[in-house]
């Protein structure tokens, strides 16, 4: 195996993709937008939640999308749905958003009409985790219906993140999810992280999510240069 | 983004992955062993389906498995529950197996003794699409949890194996999955191919998809050198 000039390689592109990101960072925070990615598996829910946050933030907040897929748009499609503006990035055969990918997909929008972006990654739970987009917030995202043991088989991607989402909850009873251990390995893994329960279906745990969000707004803003 | 280089390192990476794969498959197919993958999502169901594979073909027929994880050998200790020979290998943070490390796994193993050697990747619908692992049959696993759109989200993945399982169908109604545009949308990335669908709960298409296998078996075992 050549891994090791692979590892090298690799180590380049992430180094030059911390730098945008880093320069992502400090746009989004002088243009005052709070910047929120998700990441989890293929089918985790990830769209009809951000969808569903998207349609309640709406009234009361300037809201938008960037949406990653290796092909097609229809997770834009969808997520246009909740009237929000939302764009698409395609990224071919590459496992995950990077940095150069969302400055390029921002490059003409003006941010200070936002207070919330949020930016869907492709799915997958090991590529994302080594790149950093800027965003102020990651949350990972696992249905009850993949098992308890996500977080210990893919631990560096729950390292990345910030807050745990457990997707799916109405389906918890059918496919007997233990929630105690799903904790268990999200602790045993990333001491202190913050988990929702939530069921985009039915609307459970949604609330509580979104109270959060507004609380990490306000104390970004607070922090934001006039 | 440094792109173009990572991607001409990728290629030699890939070449030299062919070259053993290659070696892999020729050892496979003198020493008698019919050799299946198996790629999915995270969470998808591919241990319990292949514990369940296991523990049927076993009174029958000679099985043993190789399973890919980034961290444990949580899925080798459920396997092993079969009463089949496994062995984990552990990618670190390698998103997929390579010929190389079924070809390391396997270094000591006499493939004279097996009717079956199982190979389960690690849980993703991009990395291990490009990996040949010197396998006769590649199984795409996606469960009905996941929503009818994975085939042509990741097309890649779904165009490098050669039948589709769809998993956890006693969960079908509960999720409203839509079987007719599931098999529209598999046959619109690769068309023909071949689906099961499945219940590993239930037992439900499990005997079909055995039939299948002893059938490719024969077939193999037929060409197959004296």
């Amino acid at each position: 195996m050549s891994e090791p000039r692979l590892v090298e390689v690799r180590r380049n592109v992430l180094k030059q993709n911390d730098m945008i990101a880093r320069a992502l960072r400090e746009r989004f925070r002088s243009e005052g937008v709070f910047v929120v990615s998700l990441v989890s598996s293929p089918g985790s829910g990830k769209t009809a939640f951000l969808e569903k946050i998207l349609t309640l933030l709406r009234p009361g907040h300037r809201v938008a999308a960037l949406v990653g897929d290796l092909a097609t748009d229809n997770d834009a499609a969808r997520l246009k749905r909740s009237q929000a503006p939302v764009k698409q990035i395609v990224t071919g055969t590459v496992c995950h958003l990077e940095a150069a990918m969302v400055q390029n997909a921002l490059q003409d929008w003006n941010l200070r009409d936002l207070d919330f972006l949020f930016i869907e990654n492709v799915g997958n739970l090991v590529c994302p985790s080594s790149y950093d987009l800027g965003e102020s917030l990651r949350l990972v995202l696992m249905s009850v219906t993949e098992g308890e043991d996500k977080p210990l088989k893919y631990p560096t991607i729950f390292n990345s993140a910030d807050v745990a989402i457990v997707t799916k909850n109405d389906l918890a009873v059918a496919v007997e999810f233990d929630w105690s251990a799903a904790q268990a390995n999200v602790q045993a893994v990333r001491p202190g992280m913050k988990i929702f329960r939530v069921s985009t279906k039915s609307g459970e745990g949604v609330d509580d999510f979104l109270k959060f969000l507004a609380a990490q707004l306000a104390e970004h803003k607070s922090t934001t240069p006039a």
